[in-house]
């Protein structure tokens, strides 16, 4: 454990990516008196298109190590920049977090299914597979149904595909390009509920310190995340196990900064992870009104190697709801001044160029005495609020 | 009352200035989907320096009009801005709030005296001086001591003389240089505390809506805000006469936006008006953690003519503690590491080019079940923190 040098310059923030992740991040950092730059590979106006934006491609090391230049520390809001690259930033010098590693790691879920399951961590049974006949092989072991799974881009339920039958394999294998995909076959979890939990983790280099936000209950529509009611209704017991499993999570993929753990409550109380997310996550929004220190300026304090901030709920519950878009549109919702007018209710419009159906153009946080009443706030200002 | 044509582009704010004050509107408005420019009349890097910065004279129309061409609204974060190029930024046709004709009364103290005085509102005795042996005429009807005041231009001490005695009058109108600069005096009040109240009052054209934060105390060492702790400790019948005095001084004086309204209370309980400051304020920035919609989220949805949020604390108690520089030295505070380690305290560094004595660097907040103990925690983090 050692103690970063500090200069007392204003520390600079190299952020990957421009959109609402890295925008409450450049919040956070600028609340702590950061500076931030953005590198981002899309030239559309993004959230964060008021701030010093670079466009460029992030997965070639000759934009990626320049545009670094000067930065204390680099951190992205998604995890599908190759991790190729990253390592080669790494090399030239630059700290990154999360690490290049537990990029390569996470990228690739089947990797990712493969050290969490080292570490002895509750998961579907799961293997890769090169071809439908080891999909059928699966089933014939586990029963249908099955999941099949790209091992790379998958998110939001894309690049994923049920199969109920041996009737089913041929088609799923071709919508998910088996063969020029790789792929992997997972167990169907018949879940009765979708649990999440942030876990901020130090840089290991200046502490062993792991903060972990509260349990919450997600619920998820069309693969997409719609709301998350926190703190979860679980017994102690089941919470405390929650809790824990997605500490050990972090640690076996070598997450720092804050890290999102998506979980699956079985019937019987039994605990499985379903995928991680190493950044900052939508399942803790809510943590920036909801809790003393929000999973956002926790992650930035975690990778300048500051100590980290209290995950605990500033209220006995919060809610969050997602706004989506319902079509194309414009980047300002319908009813806004309606929504406002709701008490209690924080609204969040990332200000993104365009509203599209399913794309993410805000969320409303609310607080309340319980999980249910704070989530009744949240959504009476939401079901005011059309995008598209 | 009429509601503003609601484009479903995203507003576009801009703000004259670029300090502290500028840094929180902006993101109170990003985070509600708005865009922000700035102009700034200083070339130093300042805590806005990463959003989109026009460098230029704001007192000078013809750099401001181009300045807030696009703008669906102009603000500030300072009074001294000269209200005559506002009154022309108007005339061009830009909505300006607080409007050009309020700066022009609260930039004049007198003028500000004379209007709070004309609506019956508590204060002080005053009376405009246009020479020494006038100051000396007040004094025969008021008793010694005096406040000589410059009518403009005036901030944290600076501009004032208290006088004790007859013989004193000529260093301290030399001093603030009487003749070339407009002076008044006033009764020197003995007041017992300093109370301060945020008021955020709705555009006019859209709706009388008003809302009145808690009255809280303010402790000020050197003329410069230490600490503020809300809510004020004070009989309810206090309370509410300084909640009604504040609210109707910002009527008085045309406020738009969010209003600061500094107060001195008696030992009677006597309630006096202190000055105005219309334009967010730092007596009320716990509001961010604080309250259920801050001073600055409060002050864009009012500009934007959209629906006030409410001012209601989200926890029993909340206080604030100013980071004043105590000599030349960097942007980041020396003992940032421990501060943040104090569980409970929101710290905020500016991101100001240098530390200056008497500087605003940051503030800290916290919430808590009394304001002694929420001062507390905010004071332990306060403590650990020096700049220059």
């Amino acid at each position: 454990m050692s103690t970063p040098a500090h200069s007392h310059n204003r520390p600079t923030i190299a952020i990957l990516g421009s959109g609402q992740l890295a925008k409450m991040m450049a919040q956070a950092a600028t609340q702590l008196g950061c500076r931030v730059k953005v590198l981002e590979n899309r030239p559309n106006p993004a959230p964060l298109a008021d701030w010093e934006v670079t466009l460029g491609d992030w997965n070639d090391p000759a934009v990626l190590i320049p545009f670094a230049e000067g930065a204390d520390v680099v951190t992205l809001e998604n995890e599908f920049i190759e991790s190729d690259a990253l390592a080669e930033l790494e090399v030239s010098g630059r700290l990154l977090f999360p690490p290049a590693a537990c990029l390569a790691q996470v990228q690739d879920k089947l990797l990712q299914k493969e050290a969490l399951a080292a570490a002895n961590l509750p998961l579907a049974p799961f293997r890769p597979v090169s071809s439908p006949d080891e999909v059928v092989e699966a089933a014939e072991r586990w029963g249908w149904p099955l999941v099949l799974k790209r091992r790379k881009l998958g998110y939001d339920g894309k690049g994923n595909a049920t199969i109920r039958s041996a009737a089913e394999v041929a088609a799923a294998w071709q919508k998910l390009e088996g063969g020029a995909a790789a792929l992997y076959v997972e167990q169907f979890c018949p879940f009765d509920r979708e649990l999440a939990v942030m876990v901020t983790r130090a840089r290991p280099d200046v502490s062993d310190e792991v903060v972990v936000y509260p349990v919450v209950d997600t619920l998820q529509r069309d693969h997409i995340c719609h709301t998350v009611t926190a703190p979860a209704r679980l017994p102690p017991e089941w919470m405390a196990a929650a809790s824990l499993t997605a500490k050990r999570a972090v640690e076996a993929i070598g997450g720092v900064g804050s890290v999102g753990v998506e979980l699956f409550l079985m019937s019987d109380g039994q605990i499985l992870i379903n995928e991680m997310a190493p950044r900052v996550h939508n399942s803790g929004h809510y943590s920036i009104e909801g809790c003393d220190c929000s999973q956002f300026e926790n992650h930035i304090r975690a990778i300048l190697g500051w100590p980290l901030g209290s995950p605990t709920l500033r209220a006995p519950a919060a809610a969050m709801v997602n706004l989506i878009g319902a079509g194309d549109g414009p980047a300002m919702p319908m009813g806004l001044r309606d929504a406002l007018a709701v008490e209690g209710a924080q609204i969040h419009i990332y200000g993104k160029d365009r509203s599209m159906k399913g794309r993410k153009m805000g969320h409303v946080t609310a607080l309340g005495p319980t999980p249910e009443k704070a989530l009744a706030i949240a959504q009476r200002a939401a079901q005011r609020l059309r995008f598209g």
